[in-house]
C-alpha cells in the first residue's frame, strides 16, 4: 500500500526535523521526555492566518514567528528549550510552501536547540493554523514566575517596544509606511520585527537568579503589565520616556504617524518584561550585558491594586484609550 | 482596566478545569510539570469542524471527542493521564456553546483524572478547531511503542470495529441508517461511538507489562495496522470473522448497507490494537479481563514485509481498495 498523503508529508518536510530520540522519529503516536529531575516548563501558542499573520507573508517568517512566539514564553520563564511539538491545519499540501516553511522552522530548531517532537497535520476549509506547544527545563522549582513582583521592584524590559505594530501598521498601508517612506532600512526592521520575534532565551538564566516576577510582551507592554501587577497584588509607576524605542520607531514618533501611548498598547513584541528586587539589580544588570541582551529599567512596582500609571515627561499620569490586544 | 474578552472566557468558563498546581491557574505564561523519574509521554491531536466532527455535533461531545482522542493515545502507550493543554480557535465567543463545551470537557477530565494545565484561545475566520495536547506517566523505559512487533506475536483489539464510521454514516444520511431504521437504540449507539469516544486507559498497565508493541486504531484498523507492521519490519494475518463487531455494526452488515472491509478500513475508531508475545497471552488476557476492557484476538503476526493480509472465512485473502483515511 503507497503511503497516505498525510504519511508522505510527514516523512517528506518533517522527520527531518525529528532528530532528538523523544521524538522517535514520528514514527510513535507520542513523544516520549525521559524523566528528569529538572521540572517541565510548558507553554503552547497557536498563530492563525489573517489574524497573527498575513496570508502574504513568506512562508519561512511564518514558520519562524510561530517557534519563536513558543521561545519567547520559554525565555521569560527561565527556561531552556528542550523540544516542540507541532500542529498543522492546512487547506491543501502546497509542496513549495510546505517546502520553505519546514526548512525555515529546521533552522530555527538547530539555531534554539529546540528539535521536533511530533505533532499532528489535519486539514481545514479555513485559514492555515500553526499550533506550537514547547517545552523548557528548569531547575526545580525555579521556574519565573508572572506572580512575584513586590513594591519598590524594579521594572525591566528587553529589546525595544512597538516596532511590530509599526511592521504591521506597514504592512496594511498604514500611516506609519509615510512617515518613513525614503528609509527602506527602517521600512524592512519594523516589518521584520512583525514577521521574526527575537526570543531572549540569552537572557533566561539570569531571569531565574534575579527576577521577582518575569512574563513576554505579546499583547501590549501596558496591559501585560497589568496583567503581571493584578497577579502579583501590586501597582506600578512607568516612565514613558524611559520605554526603549527603535530608532525606526523613533522616526516614525516624530513624524507624528504614531505615539507611544499606542506603542505600549501594540502586540507582537515578544519582549520580556520583568521586576528584578532593589538588591539583585546591579548583578543582573551585569549579566544582561554580559548575555548580549539590551535591557532597560523603565519604572518600580509600587503599592496598591490601582492600575498601573505611566508617567510623561513632566511626571503626569497619561490616560490609555486601550492597553493591549485581545482575541474577543 | 476591565478583563480583555479573552481572559474573561478563560476565567468564566476553563479557570474552574485547572485545578492542579501545574497549571498555576492559568495565571502565568506557562504550566509547569515537576521534576520526575517517570517518562513523560507527549500525545497531540486536533479535531476541525466539519472534518473530525459535524458542525451540528452537541457542544458537549465535541468536548469529549476532542480530549478522548488524546486519551486513546495514552492508552496505547500504556500511560497514565497527567494533564493536557487546550487549544482553542473560535469564530466568536457564544457563551453558550462555551459553557455546555467547557461543563463537559470538565467532567472528563475528573473522570480520567486528567486536569487542564494551559492552553491558548485564539479567533479565526474558519471552522471552530481543538487541539489538545495530552500529557502521560510511565515508568523510566517502559512506554509501549508502535514498533516492536515480532513474527509469531497474538494481535488483539480493543472493544468493537467500525461503529463509528457507521455512527458517521448515519449522520450524513447513509445507507447504515435505512438498515437499522426501526432500531432507535441500536443507530444511537453507533452515532455516540462516533461523537464520544471510549479511551481504554484500564488496560494501560497491562499493556505495558505484555505488549510488543501497540498503537490506537483512529484511520482504520487495517491502515493502523500496516503501519505498525511497517515500522516493526513484520507483516501480519487477520481473520476478517475474528474482528470484533457491535451487534448494531452486525446488524448493518447483514442487512447487506455495509461490509466487514469498508469498517476495517473506517476511522475514529479509538480502540488500541495491540501484538503480544505467545508467552505473554494467557496472563495478558487474564488481566484485560479484570479491567474490565474487551480484548479479542484477530490474528498473527507474521515475518515479511508485505502489506497485512486479511482472510475471509475460507481462508482466502481478500484485496482492499482502501485501508485507511488521509486528510490529504
Amino acid at each position: 500500500m503507497p503511503p497516505s498523503g498525510e504519511d508522505y508529508l510527514i516523512t517528506r518536510y518533517f522527520r527531518p526535523l525529528a532528530d532528538a530520540p523523544a521524538s522517535l522519529g514520528l514514527l510513535d503516536d507520542a513523544a516520549v521526555l525521559s524523566g528528569s529531575a529538572d521540572d517541565l516548563v510548558i507553554t503552547t501558542d497557536a498563530i492563525v492566518e489573517g489574524v497573527h499573520y498575513l496570508a502574504a507573508d513568506p512562508p519561512e517568517t511564518i514558520a519562524r514567528k510561530a517557534l519563536r512566539v513558543n521561545l519567547s514564553d520559554l525565555a521569560a520563564k527561565g527556561s531552556a528549550p528542550a523540544g516542540f511539538l507541532l500542529t498543522l491545519a492546512l487547506r491543501t499540501a502546497d509542496e513549495a510552501w510546505l517546502a520553505a516553511f519546514a526548512s525555515a522552522l529546521g533552522d530555527d530548531a538547530a539555531t534554539f536547540g529546540c528539535p521536533l517532537l511530533g505533532g499532528d497535520t489535519v486539514s481545514t476549509p479555513g485559514p492555515v493554523m500553526i499550533s506550537i506547544t514547547a517545552f523548557g527545563r528548569v531547575p526545580r522549582g525555579e521556574m519565573v514566575k508572572r506572580r512575584g513582583a513586590h513594591a519598590g521592584d524594579r521594572i525591566a524590559v528587553t529589546g525595544t517596544i512597538g516596532d511590530a505594530a509599526l511592521g504591521l501598521d506597514i504592512l496594511r498601508g498604514g500611516r506609519a509606511a509615510s512617515a518613513i517612506a525614503g528609509e527602506t532600512g527602517k521600512l524592512e526592521f519594523l516589518i521584520n520585527r512583525y514577521r521574526v520575534p527575537q526570543p531572549r532565551l540569552a537572557i533566561a538564566a539570569a531571569l531565574r537568579g534575579a527576577a521577582s516576577a518575569a512574563m513576554d510582551v505579546s499583547d501590549g507592554l501596558a496591559g501585560d503589565l497589568a496583567k503581571l501587577c493584578t497577579v502579583s497584588g501590586v501597582s506600578a509607576s512607568v516612565e514613558l520616556a524611559k520605554v526603549p524605542l527603535s530608532p525606526a520607531a523613533r522616526t516614525v514618533v516624530s513624524a507624528g504617524a504614531t505615539t507611544i501611548e499606542t506603542l505600549i498598547a501594540g502586540g507582537d513584541d515578544y519582549e520580556v518584561l520583568c521586576t528584578v528586587p532593589d538588591a539583585r539589580w546591579a548583578s543582573f544588570a551585569q549579566a544582561a550585558a554580559v548575555s548580549g541582551v539590551a535591557m532597560t529599567e523603565i519604572g518600580t512596582i509600587t503599592d496598591g491594586t490601582s492600575a498601573p500609571v505611566f508617567l510623561d515627561t513632566a511626571g503626569k499620569a497619561i490616560s490609555l484609550s486601550r492597553t493591549s490586544y485581545s482575541h474577543f
